[in-house]
């Protein structure tokens, strides 16, 4: 069985006779080997925390970066190959940018993840900025428009779904079952904040410390915690 | 015989010894994983309906699309690849527009139908919007022009049938075979609407509410279905 | 033997080590798949006859197009894969177009149907037009030009033949046969349709019905059947 | 041996260990499934015949072309595959109108032989006009200019060579040993074409008739024998 | 196990089924293989102290470069294929000057950084400056700009961190814990000095000699140390 | 062992793990098999004599061309495949033109020689004029320019070396040793005539005529001799 | 273990399991079979000396170049594929001369080796001067610019380093060695004229003589030694 396979993956976007693409499953399999990350949407605003990976205490914690912004209005958080991610998140700062100059106003949040999902859709067609295998990285998009808060859900085939909590990573499906029970849409911020927290603190082998985990918040501008403002949810816990 | 066939797929877009395309073959196996879809079209218009399969309950039901506007006078549902079907709708949308600016008037559904399948048609070709392998998604295309309502469904080969009602995805054996007993070119619009649902029905494994289905009509023009409408048609059954 | 033939198909058009063209030959098992096809020529005009192969009831018949229309005075039916017989067609039309703006009467038969084989032939050339594989079709153009009516038939390698009689599609042998027995050069146009018809009728298993069956002539201008013309011929069976 | 063999012919134009180019020897095992065609050159001029191998009755004897005319003073005879003759055909009357039109005089016959081998020559090169493979086809050229008649052989390596007499296609062998006996420099051209076609018949399964063979010279300007002159041959053997 | 993997690695970028891409940890067995290298940051500056492998003594050593200047405020120390290297600082040293003729002020550290592993990350994507490989190489990126002294790592697959201390190439393991055990904030230049060829003594097969290693510092400027600076840190040893 | 050699092969232009280029190789025999050519260097000017190989009495021998030339100054004789050496000579004919209407002046043999070898190298770069092959064939470059006459030999890795004699293809083993005997720096041009036919008729299996040998000289411009001073060289034997 | 290697060896430019670039090493024993050739510095400049492997008495010595000019003060020797050492040499002939047009100064050797080392380097990548497999050549280039006498040493990697004396080729290893016994710093030119020779006279398997070696010097401008200019030095030893 498992020959058979190797057969069909030599050609990057080819299905199998099962009716798959295997290099995209073998792209989300790259993301359960990347660091648990979670997001949740209440309506005072999206939170996101990941978890940092420290592999070294001479490296410099906040040069890990699994939270970027992308625009005044929105942010994300990601799981898995993070240069891959830095590609996807620079074509869409440069396609919100471009979207402010030509139509002076933000670009929606969902019109933002559709850039990025047909970007990481057309790998292996040789275009310019396209790659030649699937994206290695699933996002959490955290924004806030005209509709009100949002949180949307990557995966490397392109598609996208908007969720109200959403955890990815190694540690997903512990985090995902969390979020199912302890989620409703009437938590405040400070109550997300505090449930993204204590979720990841299960996944995560270590104590948790301002150093080896981020948090960010859009409500309704972009806002990566500072260390003492991740030590304060830590004391929440 | 099966290991013979693995050496024909390499060749995204070459016959085997027996006249087949098996990339096409495959793709239409991915269509079979895919969730159901049902089009009905009556005199008054076409009905489209989709199962939505909502994996989980943080996810937003509004944001898993499984059935698209085209144009104010074409709508589709589709079953299979969503990013592939996204890419479809969107070159259809331009098609349309351009039609619009350069005429003065509706593209004809025939016409959109004939353009998303000419780009279907052309995967492995490596023109600029074409794909490297062929589109993973079957449409059902209701709308309506001067002829009056018309109903399309297309496969992943590049060829469209004009139908009065039709099925594809998962469920679609079943779900064929009761159109073929239920249907009548006299049904209504609104005994199209729970036809449809009820046939969707048998074929989901849940329960059947506003959430997990959509439903989409052309008379003449589109229109999606709002949950309490949904509803509405939901407590005909 | 088998294995070593599949070491030559790889390469889309080469040379198998007895100078054949595999991929061309699996491209003729592809129409021999096909619905059948078949044309008479006569002194009035040129009769096309096709097998429609409706698979369901809810499909619309007249969707199913197996004969079109190139130019007024250009017809073909055809037999196997329907789209690639769209995107000859659609090069024909054009051909055709550009040859009545540039010279001010129609391009004769003969240089369609060589402008269409000369598409068919570059396959694997990576031109704009051309396909990666050879078109999987066969086609029966009808015509009727300076030189009074013609019939060609074109096959997947780009060759073409005048003929009087030719039959196309998975019943093409027996009605080939018939063919031979029954034509002759002094048939009516009447008698052509009759002969066409119940030999379409032979090789048919289902009941020959204005749904199941598309009859044209060109004649000297093209012209399909309506339903009740079609019921007439078979009326006279 | 065998397997070695197709590892080598991957490649479309490399050499194989002992130095040899196996796609171009493919070719020409095309050419000896060819139907048999003559061409010799007299002080008169150039008789070529061929054998039109007729497989249907309903098929046009007239438009089975195995000999064509390039220009005035120059016609071919082919054997092998016909589509790809006609690429090579079409590309050598191009040339010569050129060559007229720039220079105000025919073409030389060699020019012509050399402008079509340097197109067979270049396949696998990816440029225009050329193709992915050898140009399975074999011609015989015959000519009339300043130097007097001549008779040129090319093959699929993009080689040529001037004859007095020569044959070419699946009875080839037969028909040569029969020219080499036969052949003397003062031959009339009415010896001539009852030599070409006596030998023609011997290899032919057939009876000739006017329906099955074609003649032609260039004596000095190309002239396709009509039914009746073809018989008036016939009657003479 | 093993053949399996080559059957992934053709493709040069895309991912085995457990999600991982080969020739980029190939790659990184590249600079397992590479002299190694440290750097150090001080509240003064970074140091850079790498081993030069001197082959032969008929090698002029200050040929051997492994520590090379990126711009005046910027420096970097290698392991791995020094072509490479060389290739990747030549496109930041463009880079940097760009920026200083756009925007009339030194480059950031952090941007030099990403243009490094922008282009880095690019590999097998047919770019005109990207290689058809990942590059082998790591880099450890000294400087100092508007944020004080900054030490970043880099990896081929386009990743980089920023780092405290930081050891490359066959030695790091060890090296790595050294780093750890000596390493504080409160270094001064002169330490860090001290430590990073101790450190290097440790992992070096020869004795350490001005001309079998080479050190650097950016404080703020970029300076690569004389022999008799090498020999006077030695001393201290 | 064999079998290793054919995967280095499919990658026309790679290098073997022993260093070599089979490719090359391969091509090298090619011109083992090909006909036996001569050069003589003397004083007076350079002899060329070649074996013609007319396989049939209805040949024309005169068009079996294996000496042609390049510019006044400058002609080549041959061995290996034909229609290659065309390209390469027509190549340097264009070169030697340009040369002329450049500067006034013809281009040196070694000039001459090196740009056909600049052709040869470039195999399998995908540029205009070379090819996806090395060419099959060596040349023997006989030239008279500002420094006198001159003999260069070529083979089909691109490589060129002067000689004062020097024999290639099938017979060229033999050819060599008896030039090696026979040649000294002050031979005549009419002993080189005799000496290199002489040579050539040992290794021939056919008696020497005028129709089976060319002979051609640059002294100090190419002449081809006719038949008539082919047959007093024979004489003299 | 051999099979695996071919596994990896088909992509020109990939790692290996171990972070080996197969082609690259395959390419340096292209260099193993090659000629010897030697480098030394002194303070008055630098020698090169190369066997020439003579293989026939008919070959004209002086065109068996393996020591060339590139600019006034810069000359190299080469071991390996001369044609690829061509294609190098013209190379930096080009650049020299462009920058002494745009400088109005001679570019300086070490600008020189990294300007041939950039198109060494880039193989494998489709740039229209570089090769599709490495540049099978080691270069020892000799120069002499502001900075004194210089010689540098390329492999096919395109890495450079700069030495004091150097051997390439077959006989490498054994003349290494012996350099790194005879060389110092304070040779006059004179002796070191007299170590190359002698040392190559030890790797040679035939007798010294002006024919089968060349040298030559930089000493500030490049000079290759007329026969009796190698005569005199043979005579010294």
């Amino acid at each position: 069985m498992f020959l058979t396979r190797t057969e069909y993956d030599r050609g990057v976007n080819t299905f199998s006779p099962e009716g798959r693409l295997f290099q995209v499953e073998y792209a989300i399999e790259a993301i359960k080997l990347g660091s648990t990350a979670i997001g949740l949407k209440t309506k005072e605003g999206v939170v996101l925390a990941v978890e940092k990976r420290i592999t070294s205490p001479l490296l410099e914690p906040s040069s890990v970066e699994k939270i970027m912004e992308i625009d005044d209005h929105i942010g994300c958080a990601m799981s898995g190959l993070i240069a891959d991610a830095r590609t996807l998140v620079e074509h869409a700062r440069v396609e919100t940018q471009n979207h402010r100059f030509s139509y002076g106003e933000p670009m929606t949040v969902e019109s933002t993840t559709q850039a990025l999902c047909d970007l990481a859709l057309r790998f292996g067609e040789g275009d310019e900025e396209s790659m030649s295998r699937p994206f290695g990285v699933s996002l959490l998009i955290a924004g806030h428009d005209e509709n009100g808060p949002s949180l949307y859900y990557t995966d490397p085939s392109g598609t996208f779904w908007q969720c109200n909590a959403k955890a990815i990573g190694s540690g997903s499906e512990g985090a995902d079952s969390s979020l199912q029970e302890q989620y409703n849409k009437d938590l405040t911020l400070k109550e997300a904040e505090t449930i993204a927290l204590s979720i990841l603190k299960q996944v995560m082998e270590e104590k948790v410390t301002p150093n080896n985990v981020d948090i960010a918040r859009v409500a309704p501008t972009y806002h990566l915690y500072t260390p003492s403002e991740v030590e304060a949810v830590i004391s929440r816990l």
